[in-house]
């Protein structure tokens, strides 16, 4: 006989690349969400949240990344019939939603609009292992100004936001770079040909895969991958790779110097935030004070980034974009001095080249120097949580007019991460008390005893599955965590009595405990009902 | 001459049915939420957060509205090639994902599953006035377990809910209703054909549309509406409308029974939680008990419950299926009176007919009872801010077995506009301290002071556009409902000190002072530098 054919069952089963998210991982995140949400509002940044879908004209299909100006985001066409309405997508950051709604709104809304946004986003791209196809971010912008105080605020926020988060000074560092001088260093070499000097940032931003020697090959004639594959390099000289190779270690080679009294500063440059009682015309009076300030650490603290970008002012030479770059630069790092953020927590650092494709000006990073041990065992650095930089072009896409703008994207899951490398996340929630279930038809007292609880803010409650098999509640209690069950049977109530078995002793009790500590500390006791809410909160606060 | 032609610029616009929200829309939204939050956790309730788009397999394309089945969803085709790879689709709700999370991880979790989750829904719906095409939802269910315990619950912490975000004991009532009490009444009068109930249901859920009158005609022979159309009836005697029309108005009758006296009991019928010392066979003693309570006010209110199941026993008859519907809600009333949760939180009220249709038990629903003004300037109560109730079959889906369930969905944003109507909720951000920028090198200074605002906890940011025309930054002050602006030109700096404009008391003075008042009260201050702090703070508490 024929079976009768069913519908199969459909699968349960995230769609590929999607992910679920339990207990902790939801309320650690928002609460790190929320934290630094008080950080962007203090320093006047507002709130926005726009809606997951865009259109794809408004999104524009292409993802900031060069490398793959195809690469996907989710997206269907609107309307009954095929072939009709507009297509729309998932958004696949939150810039260019920002770019839409400014010019959307920008006769209401202040100029210039700082806002924040938090909330998912989505890249249609092949997931992998830890790789989701949607995510957090958490991005604040300042829409609307040119002013280098916008890029300052930005990594002054940023830096208390590490902080806020529970990253203490000392445990991270906010880098900052400047495209423009980069270029300007190209420049000055003769590499003026866009093309080419792209090709130099590309190759750069490889430096952490190849290391030195690898990037010298590769900026020179080439050289074999580890596939056996030769890499066409880009042709610079010798000369030239040194040149690109000086900027990229401009900051260490400053403080050698530093450090050992070589140190001299290019003439007629500038550092308001140190030299505020200087002539700049008197290069004789300032280098006098500079070799001052070099006899002690404080001094030679105070100098750094100075240091730093006088060794890039010698390295951009007349390039005028270069040194607008460097102008810059010393901007950014005179309004930092002026709020107390020194070099411990913000400095100025050519070898940040991450975005340096992306962004027009300055670029910044926000990486946490700690180490953790990774998967093989090996000590490094945790890295990169946050980056950001200066775009100028994205608005003009729907205006016409070119809108400058600044912002940071910090990236929600990474920090997370390093939080609980660093313990400063629980991990594991502590569940609820549980009340068990000793007599199905008591159900009422039962549920009183957890409002009670409740009201007192504890978080409790019944079990509510089959309550035949007691050892089930027990078993219950401990997937859930909890902290204590409470027990009254029929006997207890006639007494006016409630077992209470603290389950975090017994856990310790079970796993370590000689037998006289098992009898000195009993893990279950007998107490009046009414004291059921006292007893429960000293039990909590470690007090039994 | 041709003119070149040029990619036409995109527009900046939200596709239709979607809509960005700013500043406190977003805030206040979250404060909201969070509040809920603690209320689901402190009932034992984990986060749960599932992405937005799930296979439209798991999903199931339809959404719980009958009337409607395939109102859509978005969904689009995985892969690169036309017509492989899975459907997927955006959430419509957050019911749907988490049949498909219990089915997928049921061996991980604990049983029962008491979750939560709050975020995005989707629906590709024709967008109106109002309605959206992206909106929050704000979930608690309990998987697992057929215990009327977990209904009773669910309302406790709804109306916990509701207090916790500001509405009032009194300006709120949650109302519960039983699926299976309607369906004995049917089956009591002999309708018991599941399309002929199923009829009734519909018709009954237009009595907020139709009135009284409205529905008695559908029940009945049909009725001509408002353009002429003759809407066939359901086809009852006026006996049987009678009868689910006094289903309907249970409660009113068994209110002003108690209230004239004549209210009578039904024999055998029990209410554990007032009667805990009745032997519930002694229908004497019983009755006795009843008239002594029907003496106080205090006792009328006691019994009102009791006595709206009492008439629905009668109503139900001998229906099996009826009588458990009664049992279920004298159950949940038991244990909710148990917690001290009285007739004025939480009531039993058979006119609850929202979602009878798609639940399969209990139901209920917060109402808000205070009075608002519609457009037309018409009184009239808010009404339902959420709703839930128990519904058995959405695991099947997956595994071939039924679990049962129960949960509750709270209305964020008409829970977000009553709060808005009884101003229990902002509106409008009190915007940042503006520090207005007099001299464009010395912003290092004025960062200086923002700085010192901020680690005050004062909102505060200096002014970023050109500052070139003072004007301008004092209509940007007043564009971001700053309470404060601070200028220090050349001058102040010289002498130490800065002026303070308090904009608050500035744009009262403007609207109507007096020219003494005007005089006494002068909305600038000039204070010294180093008190910039203390100035501010005092202004913000209002005690200049």
């Amino acid at each position: 006989m024929a079976k009768q054919t069913k519908t199969p069952r459909p699968k349960a089963a995230t769609p590929k690349g999607f992910r679920d998210y339990f207990g902790t991982d939801v309320t650690e995140r928002a609460e790190m969400l929320s934290r630094i949400a008080e950080v962007y509002d203090r320093y006047g940044f507002d709130a926005l949240e726009s809606a997951a879908v865009e259109t794809v004209e408004a999104l524009g299909k292409f993802l900031p990344d060069h490398d793959r100006p195809n690469a996907g985001v989710f997206a269907w066409q609107e309307g009954e019939e095929e072939g009709k309405g507009d297509w729309l997508a998932l958004r696949y950051d939150l810039t260019a939603p920002l770019a839409r709604v400014f010019a959307q709104h920008r006769n209401d809304l202040p100029t210039p609009y700082r806002r924040y946004a938090m909330g998912p986003v989505w890249r249609n791209e092949k997931p992998g292992p830890g790789r989701f196809r949607q995510f957090y971010q958490c991005d604040a912008d300042t829409v609307g100004t040119a002013s280098m105080a916008a890029d300052a605020e930005i990594c002054a926020m940023l830096a208390d936001c590490m902080e806020v988060v529970g990253i203490p000074r000392g445990d991270y560092l906010i880098r900052v770079n400047n495209r423009k001088v980069l270029n300007g260093v190209l420049d000055a070499m003769g590499v003026t040909e866009a093309a080419q000097q792209a090709d130099v940032l590309r190759t750069i931003d490889k430096f952490d895969k190849v290391g030195e020697a690898g990037v010298r090959e590769l900026l020179g004639k080439g050289r074999l991958d580890a596939s056996g594959a030769y890499i066409d390099g880009v042709g610079l000289t010798e000369a030239q790779i040194t040149k690109v190779l000086s900027f990229l270690g401009a900051r260490d080679e400053a403080i050698l110097e530093l450090e050992n009294g070589t140190f001299s500063a290019q003439p007629g440059f500038m550092f308001r935030s140190i030299f505020t009682d200087v002539d700049p015309a008197n290069y004789e009076h300032f280098g006098h004070r500079i070799r001052e300030m070099m006899e002690s650490e404080e001094g030679r603290n105070r100098l750094a980034n100075y240091a730093v970008l006088s060794k890039l002012k010698g390295l951009v030479g007349e390039s005028l974009i270069g040194l607008e770059g460097v102008d810059e630069l010393a901007q950014i790092g005179d309004l930092l001095g002026a709020q107390q953020y020194g070099h411990d927590r913000i400095r100025i650092d050519p070898s940040v080249v991450r975005g340096l494709g992306y962004y027009t000006g300055p670029v910044f990073e926000a990486e946490l120097t700690f180490e953790i041990l990774d998967k093989k065992g090996r000590k490094r650095q945790f890295g990169s949580v946050a980056g950001g930089g200066r775009y100028d072009d994205l608005v003009a896409r729907f205006t016409g007019q070119s809108v400058p703008a600044v912002g940071v994207s910090i990236g929600v899951d990474r920090l997370l991460a390093a939080l609980r490398e660093k313990n400063r996340m629980g991990g594991e929630a502590v569940g609820p008390v549980v009340v068990t279930v000793m007599d199905r038809d008591r159900m009422a007292d039962y549920q009183a005893m957890v409002a009670e609880l409740r009201n007192a803010g504890i978080r409790a409650e019944v079990y509510l599955g089959n309550p035949k098999n007691f050892g089930n509640q027990l078993k219950y209690a401990d997937k859930r965590n909890s902290p204590a069950a409470v027990i009254e049977g029929a006997d207890e109530k006639a007494r006016g009595v409630v077992q209470v078995k603290d389950l975090v002793l017994g856990k310790k009790i079970a796993e370590n405990a000689t037998l006289e500590e098992w009898k000195e500390r009993p893990s279950q006791a007998e107490i009046p009902r009414d004291d059921l809410v006292t007893h429960i909160k000293a039990l909590l606060a470690g007090d039994t």
